[in-house]
């Protein structure tokens, strides 16, 4: 949404959701949307439509190394997104490929389970994530649940939120859509505490990749060298137009509407 | 580009490409930008830049058949794009989902070879392809090669074409952007001969992913209820300034800009 003539190249990692709401096709129409050109590598292919997640099958780790290399051989990478990671193998894999990125944005959001209850990953993997992605992660964008269980027992999300903080990332987007308040809350926070709030009027469905969405915008914003506070706030607004204007496909939770034809 | 309430959904299968310029990300941008939502099922992984395609995996094709099963459960089909197919156990699969869908546009978009070289499928499966797809195929959009290898010798491209109907398809749209010649022609045709002729200033560039973005836009289009020979000309126009907006972002083929901005 941005009146920029560059075209960052952002780097996805993620799944490839066959309804076409989350995952890799979220990545592709946000970072499109809002200026930038995706190029995924899928860590999993799943059975699901929008009413469930049945089957997730992992790529093989080596063929995603190679993706990679053949990417990185070739074209300048500008911002990072990592999604659905299935297992520790994958993790390292994409572990060694960000370190050699060092001077572009990665934003981490970390998928555990579907919005729809079937578990994306166990807790050997979560380990791993914690150890060799978040030392490279400018921003983390979990939820309340992905952050509760990325961090040590604790009743405050502030203290979750910077203790999240010293582990690698500058900054934590935490989303809190699940909140039954009349406005949505997503905060801010670096690892000296809370930076800003960010309140959106809830809408009224279930909506599916909407944090697949989010962090997508988020990193093609931050690769345009928007600062970080405005870049999440780009980021929201984007996401928040896509789900107001989502549709019904399915039985299940409606599809984002990420990209603008002419006529809209 | 269609000012149209409606947002068909298309599913798409194809190979997901790394570089983002072919094959299922095309898929995903040119249908978004004409107004629909892709469903993509990925045939294969692929290591490809915008230089070499090296390595094709293809998907399990009982995977393929659990990911249709339950879309199909879910989500009214509006059309159906058909891109790489590597093996004739895949060839087979999707046959037995198109043929489920008999009321609804079949595109099929012949891909035998990377423009860049590389084989995608052997003789076989082209022969499978043939018998199982093209009985469900609306029109077929094969360059000269393509229509060459589906057909029998004749030195005639219209012979070629008439006889290529013979075997399902209501249309063939063949596209020659390899000629030299200063406009590319693309031709329509039907089973009793030449329908039209398009003419399209030549672009100066190799393009990656051109022919999955036309036909992919095509089958948005055809699922809109327009007319062929109009649907066709639109997916043409779509493609065709994709094209001229193309951005270079590695040594090899520019990616078509298939997304508009809101400051573009």
């Amino acid at each position: 949404m941005q009146a920029e003539n560059t075209s960052p190249a952002i780097l996805c990692f993620g799944g490839l959701d066959p309804s076409g709401g989350a995952g890799l096709q979220a990545d592709i129409e946000a970072v499109a949307a809002c200026g930038g050109h995706a190029l995924p590598i899928a860590t999993c292919l799943t059975v699901q439509n929008t009413a469930q997640a049945s089957k997730l099958l992992p790529t093989d780790a080596q063929l995603i190394a190679l993706q990679a290399e053949s990417i990185l051989q070739d074209i300048a990478i500008d911002g990072c997104k990592i999604g659905v990671i299935p297992n520790s193998e994958i993790t390292a894999v994409i572990s060694d490929i960000v370190r050699q990125l060092p001077n572009i944005p990665v934003v981490l959001d970390p998928v555990f389970r579907a919005s729809r209850g079937s578990t994306f990953c166990d807790q050997t993997t979560i380990n791993t994530i914690k150890e060799k992605l978040l030392p490279f992660t400018k921003i983390a964008t979990p939820n309340v649940a992905e952050l509760e269980a990325l961090t040590s027992d604790n009743e405050s999300l502030l203290t979750r939120a910077t203790e999240l903080c010293m582990q690698g990332p500058d900054y934590v987007l935490l989303t809190d859509a699940d909140n039954p308040a009349p406005k949505v809350c997503n905060q801010l926070f670096s690892a000296q505490g809370l930076i800003k709030e960010y309140y959106w009027p809830k809408l009224p469905h279930a909506y599916h990749g909407s944090g697949c969405t989010l962090s997508s915008a988020l990193a093609c914003f931050l690769s345009l060298k928007t600062e970080v506070s405005m870049a999440a706030n780009l980021a929201q607004e984007y996401t928040w137009h896509s789900l107001q204007n989502a549709r019904a496909l399915g039985a299940g939770q409606m599809i984002p509407k990420r990209i603008n034809t002419r006529a809209d």
